[in-house]
């Protein structure tokens, strides 16, 4: 979302001492001389200093696109004169940048609605542009934060527009190419091993054979299948709130502006967006922002399987499975020398299972809406960026790092795969499931090969035992199945 | 999934006194004279008298059509001959109408594979074929629960198949039809009340007015949208692991077996399944189960919020908001004469908040499968299938002895429209947000009204005022805001 | 909690043919004849046939000691006379015995304070008073369900009583000696295999060695915290809210019955029940049943890692750990003969994490109180006791099917622990830790014995190694580390 | 946990240009000139660039005192000679005080055992002891990370050790005092307001009277039967893994350690801490966290409720409840002018659902520990820090700004009262609840009074009406009920 400050406007920056006053209706405050924020901002500062969450960048950045847009379309219907238009769409597109983040320090747990960052965003704009325009900052002349910065809209509709639009912009930048990589890394490595038999193990016990490469393929198409829903969520998520200010009537705001905002906003960033059908459903719940975390829940849960798999997988490197070998990046331990961890999986571990308790706190969340708003907005922004940004991240350490060099012993898998006596699945066909149970079950109590087993049970000859049991022959073809 | 038992065959139901000696791959066991099931159903009885939690009757109708299908596609490839199929598929469909539903006895909490109600339900077919073809029960002759009804197919695929079959028909023909009773009965009662101005609420606190109709309209878009949500889901549930067999390469399953017994099972039930591409994926992961579970949940999320402010909107009768009347179905209180209360919301706010809950089990299941199996399956299954009945009934009852019958209090509602401040904001285009705020604080702090503060004020003259401050003129057209 | 039914009297049930009419505040309406339910409880039947599940029998149970108490405090203090005290009080004996069970036909999902099950016990035990004074059935003479056996009570007081007695004895009677059993088997185990020394491990790798007994001696000791966390949620659940009737001030019940009743359930019940120091936060919360449920989750995080613990240990035969051997109990495979599978360990996997997920609504339910009263009450008593009771029956078949009969497999423990690289940390005291690092690594690589690596690097020779490489020296003494 | 800096030492900081050369066992790396850390959080650094969420400060803190213990242990063993106890002392000090937290960068999401932020501390530790003792950065001599820091210790035993110790604390210092500072001003209020009836609701609806003190009473009840439990919690987290060293046994830890080292960190920290007794529990396990955590989830609970209570009795001000006036803070609307909002219970709401979605992934990670190790600490420890802070924070500024200046509305209160129903309550000791329940009716049906009901209702008479119905009298005396 970045774009290129332009640079005919005087710099950003203020050149001031010591404290500056500023006012909104309940009064004048001060606040530091060198920001741009204002009143409310202040107040807020004052109010909530809760914890070290802040209000995530993004969620400012993209209320820059709602700001410039808004801007534009009340210019268009003569609600805004040409200077003033300039102005903002200068300040807005600063905003958009990340050139003004130093002016939005809010906090996430404010106002359940966000207004105290849809105001802090209108007072940074107001005051960006009065510089620009010569005017003295604090006067909100002659651009004031909510008579012009916020014209035709509401905090009520004007938050969620800017939750879809950072959610979007951050699953297709982050997390869907990230995903893609992922995807396509375990793609390559399932073909590279597609024909090396190995032991299959269900309910963790031995069973009969698939290959390394059908192994891998399972988990790239787990990550397919949830990519796609993550991709599906973006439909909601394409519906804005714009436009239906302060209820979701509309009121104040120029009739046509829901549509024509929606229209600017799609066409300032590239993406879909419309105006949501029912903004007094767009205002009350939040619902395509749960649906988007529960998205991010599936992949959670997917990726949570993989690192657990591979993990295990191997796990050893004497005295586990040992199939694997993943690169050895660090020691692995303060004590053990010599140690080395899974602790790439271990990482992506925590990430899923945090995103899933992120999630949980925003279904809860959404379920609270009351009557004309859900004043739970900064928690679900903050959480769904948050379990996109670490999935993101995750993603890519964990294929840099891990997947990318991991290895596989082959003489470890074909260890396993002799040894087992589940290959006796393969006699059923020929002597039915009663007598190859007693088979195997005679084998491991024995201690015996599956094959001195069948054939001493004189349901087989020798002949037919080594045609029948060719690991090889068991894997199949392909992904598909029979 | 209905099917008329065939008359032809001989009654269900065993004429026997005692008990019968059944027999597994481990040996004999006795199990009562009177039941079709077998040695592994009742070694399970046995060891997992877990709870009273039943394996979901509709789980064992859907592997009805498993197994029938199976058959029909073994026959056609020369694998089972007439008779056994006749019988096979005499015995599916008692097992699909419910005619055998007191010969699955087992519980939910067993093996996470689901294999002893794989078993339970071979064995039951196994013995009423045998039944019908006129053999001895427990003998495995002519039919056999695993090389006859199991044909081709492991417990690893087929419960998952199973699964997919039942939630679907679970939401067909359950969950989506009272959804959309439920939003259609919303959407005629917005119809019918559209023009009736009322305050809104923010943050719980008075703000400007929209129509009951408008409010009542968001809540059934609300449900319009997540019922796409489930409606989506479908398209994960339509891919069958079946062909899969033990660990997704299909081993001891004919080729081709999984298309053909994917086009049947379509056949047989009318949807349009088809055969997952991924067997692999589709053994180790449940992830369309858990993408239907989140769906279950929006819907949770959004009949919280609407039973939650209609009960609010009903608080009362006299020292609530009391703007709506809910149907009196009962007396509320065992202490308090004459006390009635908003029982089907709270029940339906009951039933969301326990499908949330089921939810974050079947998050966690779903994440916690190992290499080519995930056994978690039986918790999966029952919580989605108890989500979508609770969801399904408790829909049913919510409108039909709740949102049908709730009534407006139109003296209420102009009271309370009358009396707000916040139709102040219609001033702000005309003298500014500032100095509508200190009409509004005026008002408040004085305990007057808001004509009375505004012409004190001086900002404004009462023509100008009683032109724009008109609450039906506030509250816009139609749904879509400005 | 069984009482044994006084034979005085005439026996229970109702010889009657065709509907009985009942009549409540609303009016009349028709019940079964041959049921001794009221009006309100029929009311209820018809309005909230949500799913199939009941108001857990143990809440009846607990109420018929409520209604014994109230009665014999309220004759006590001369509100009612003998006659009706002795009818109330043997049809609330035959209610607590569960002789009544079928008379208590309510849904879960009804009205949010639990009122429609006390009117149903109200019902019930007044029109079996009735019964038993000679009345006639449905006139409320001479004992009536609201007057009489709901006399100083309120289901806004009753109910949290009920769901507190309910819990405590499930504990008590359920859980807690099935807990004390299982950690007991496992202390035993732990004895046993006190000095067979094993691999460790740690992040799934290779570490140093410790016994089979100090592994088990863990489980063990984890139990026995979370039991006693258990134990302790008793404190909050003894504090009963009887007494506060309808909003915590205790309107219309008698000065000092709070303390009278809660001295009497104590006497009938043997257990330390106190009346609750406040009522309000009584009726209004629901803390000390969420603080409950928090101590079954802690009971199913312990559990769910014993069990993975357990299936890992065992998992192979061949292929994997194979450390452990757990106990046959059933054919594992419906395709795969002789496979046999860790099925105890995966149910009580699944039941953890139905735990998990039941608290998870009992939480969110919790905090959903408002203003005198949190209606979420029947689903926190139905997801506790549910989780009570498969956590103690699923503590039962994981004990006696599975945890008792597991064996060890010492040949492969040999082999293990003689494998492993790790014995290398016994080294860095004596050549300190980067050396014995580059030991380590080099026999990793190189394939040969931590013994052949380490002598060839030249830093400790063959008499050191042997005297500190003594993995039987290395897992020290006892449980409690250095 | 602040200790002053001995000035007796060379300054902090390093005077460097470029990067300076640090080994481990995997070779040589760069690390930052100024920096203190070593070669493996350099690694660290470089594989785990995930997010924004550090390692909580608190956690490096609360290492120092770990490290700082163990060196006196060692040192009074033999183990270290003075200088190296001195260097190493003077290090953990200056880590305990926050003076070096520049020098602990490393991310949440890591090794699960938390050994890189083990080896951070180790580092920085042992380069600060070689600098007060003059030796050479990176050359680890004199003193070494894992020779010399890490002496009698593994990530595995003193990670957790640190985490419970930094929890402790928090508790302490952070949570407990705020709570008791809100839980001490509710009951000023509740004193104050403790005579001023007003009418009760149950299930939102009209109910019997109580007074506002007993109302603020019951919240301050709730608050401290929490408080109780998180203080309960304390007794697990006294217990510490110190002494486990790798996997439980104590290996490389001098006999004794154990027990020693918890007395000197109880000497350390005035707190009560002792040696876990089980150290397999306290490495494999992690379940007095997650108890911790419940605790949590409890104050969650309850101040959830609290803070929903306030802002519906604060509704309106017009068309709301209206029965407490909160302080207004700032201006609520970007649109409405003159709106006030209840922000601080909105930011405390969302506070509370967060620590409710963080304890979902807490008790999740508890589960997941497999066989000697839980590879979730991170996650944990991240989580429950996070949880204390915000609940805490949230506190402070919920109480300062607002329980603190909010006022009640007597009129409205007043004319609630005047108009409720519910009186007729304290008429069904007189006329039975039928009768009562029919004078309600028919007040509510033709919008009459109470009394002008009761009296037409011909069942009780003027003077026995105002006798009877006096809501001073109905709210009884104290909170703990009849």
């Amino acid at each position: 979302m970045a774009h290129a400050a332009n640079t005919r406007f005087p710099q950003i920056g203020i050149d001031a001492e010591g404290p500056r006053r500023e006012f909104d209706s309940m009064g004048e405050i001060e606040v530091p001389g060198e920001k741009y924020w204002g009143a409310q901002t202040q107040r807020s500062l004052h109010h909530f200093a809760i914890g070290g969450d802040l209000m995530p960048k993004e969620v400012c950045h993209a209320y820059g696109i709602v700001k410039k847009a808004a801007a534009l379309v009340n210019a268009e219907a003569g609600r805004l004169d040409d200077d003033t238009l300039q102005a903002i769409s200068q300040a807005a597109e600063e905003t958009i940048s990340g050139a003004l983040d130093a002016h939005f320090p809010l906090y996430v747990w404010q106002t359940g609605s966000g207004t105290q960052t849809n105001m802090n965003v209108n007072e940074v704009i107001s005051n960006r542009a009065i510089q620009l325009l010569g005017g003295e900052l604090g006067s909100q002349k002659p651009v004031a934060p909510n008579d012009h910065v916020n014209m035709s809209q509401s905090s009520n509709d004007s938050f969620p527009t800017a939750m879809h639009i950072a959610t979007l912009d951050m699953l297709d930048r982050r997390l869907l190419p990230e995903l893609e990589k992922l995807a396509a890394l375990i793609e390559t490595k399932a073909e590279q091993w597609m024909d090396v038999a190995k032991i299959g193990r269900t309910h963790l016990e031995d069973a009969v054979p698939l290959s390394v490469g059908q192994e891998w393929s399972g988990w790239a198409a787990q990550l397919r299948a949830v990519m796609e829903t993550v991709a599906a969520s973006r439909a909601g998520l394409y519906q804005l709130a714009l436009g239906g200010t302060a209820v979701g009537t509309g009121l104040n705001a120029p009739e046509g502006f829901s549509e024509a905002v929606a229209a600017k906003i799609a066409e300032l960033t590239g993406k879909s967006f419309v105006t949501a059908p029912n903004k007094f459903a767009a205002l009350g719940g939040l619902d395509a922002m749960v649906q988007a975390s529960s998205a991010l829940r599936g992949v959670a849960v997917v990726l949570l399987k993989i690192a657990n798999d591979m993990r295990w997988l191997a796990s050893g490197p004497r005295c586990g499975l040992g199939e694997l070998r993943l690169p050895e990046n660090e020691p692995g331990s303060s004590i053990m020398p010599g140690k080395v961890n899974p602790t790439q999986c271990e990482a992506m571990i925590m990430i899923c299972t945090q995103v899933i308790g992120l999630d949980a706190a925003v279904g809860m969340a959404g379920s609270q809406g009351n009557l004309q708003l859900n004043v739970m907005r900064p928690l679900i922004i903050y959480n769904v960026l948050q379990s996109i940004r670490i999935l993101a991240d995750g993603c890519g350490t964990f294929r840099q790092f891990s997947a990318e060099g991991t290895e596989i012993d082959r003489s470890q898998i074909a260890a396993h795969l002799e040894n087992s006596l589940m290959l006796v699945t393969a006699l059923s066909p020929e002597i039915g499931y009663q007598a190859a149970a007693h088979i195997a079950e005679d084998a491991h109590k024995r201690g015996v090969t599956l094959r001195e087993a069948a054939l001493a049970s004189g349901k087989i000859d020798a002949e037919t035992y080594d045609r029948v049991i060719v690991p090889e022959n068991m894997i199949g073809k392909g992904v598909a199945g029979a």
